[in-house]
């Protein structure tokens, strides 16, 4: 079972490695980073380099595929290489997955049409101009598409899909492992439950970044 | 503010990541990835490479020290390269932290004794040969030390000492950012909350592995 993780200059690190983390645990998996051209892809922090071992051509039909976002994902919006090749990885793949504003990506190569999904909060609205139905759930199944919100909700999406390959008992296994007990010391991660100020001028903020 | 996120062949990616994305947030951070020798670090997986920018004496006082753990820990546990680094680093360090099997590494190093400090469930035990006192707490705060259970704690870890430096908001606006709500389809996460069977499954095939 082939997993295909994309990569492009300033992804986020945790949209990438959060799923990367459950996945690698199913069985016979192997998980494969790709992008454009193999080699070093810079993070969104720019201290954070992970390594491409292959490029999209040498992986044309891998059972999953894993699109993360980060700030690097609006370059991309129109990079047909990359669209071009979600969409025949997609074509064939048994699912196809994205954290974030990766969600965006799988739009803007037309795969989620008719589709709900999700993605970052500060994104959400950006899905409709692509025919997708934005909802703000964590984790959104449509057929073979999974996508998920920000950041750190791939590792709900990946374990969410190590049990449906899987099945439970083993994704219960994955979450022992990775002791996959969260206790966050704060209660502000989505927009309903953080300070509305906060959530104001985070808001704010990414329109100034977005202009 | 330096933040040094250690490297060793067959680390665990996530305990290395998840503090990475909260940290990397904090107010003038500057993350490097450190290892024994600059360059690609291969992970516990054999698919995922993260690139050390950094050799270790290249980066003699960092303000923070994060020290993930993974299979490739136990080999290093007499490496005095890495073991004598810590020690120097620490020193100075505002905080050392680690996560999962790192803070076998630490106790290795003689910074745990007489300490409260936690591990991934199945090694919790390691830690008393060393003088620290386990606990099993998935944040362990004594001092400028702070050790995290199993892998996915690091995030826990890493959200609560940005916290400690940055204040209660700045911490919310990073776990907003991230969209750090955790909803785990499943409520295996640790070894209280798990199966009985699954537990007792994993504790024995760990002790084959280990022996």
């Amino acid at each position: 079972m082939q997993i295909a993780i994309v990569l492009f200059d300033r992804f986020t690190a945790l949209d990438a490695v959060g799923p990367y983390e459950m996945l690698c645990r199913l069985p016979g998996a192997e998980t494969v980073f790709v992008a454009q051209r193999p080699g070093p892809v810079r993070g969104d922090r720019g201290s954070l380099t992970l390594v491409a071992d292959k490029g999209f051509d040498e992986v044309p039909a891998p059972d999953i595929v894993v699109v993360p976002g980060g700030p690097g994902q609006s370059a991309q919006m129109e990079n047909e290489t990359l669209l071009g090749w979600l969409r025949t990885a997609s074509a064939t793949s048994t699912w196809t997955t994205s954290v974030c504003t990766g969600s965006l990506l799988l739009a803007a190569a037309g795969l989620l049409e008719g589709r709900r999904a999700t993605s970052h909060w500060l994104t959400l609205d950006g899905l409709a101009a692509f025919g997708a139905e934005p909802t703000g759930e964590r984790v959104v199944v449509d057929g073979r598409f999974i996508t998920a919100a920000g950041v750190s909700s791939g590792i709900d999406m990946g374990l969410t899909l190590v049990g449906r390959i899987a099945g439970d008992e083993h994704a219960q296994a994955v979450q022992l492992m990775t002791e996959y007990d969260p206790r966050p010391p704060y209660d502000a991660g989505s927009p309903e439950k953080a300070p509305a100020a906060l959530v104001d001028r985070l808001r704010a903020e990414s329109r100034l970044v977005l202009r």
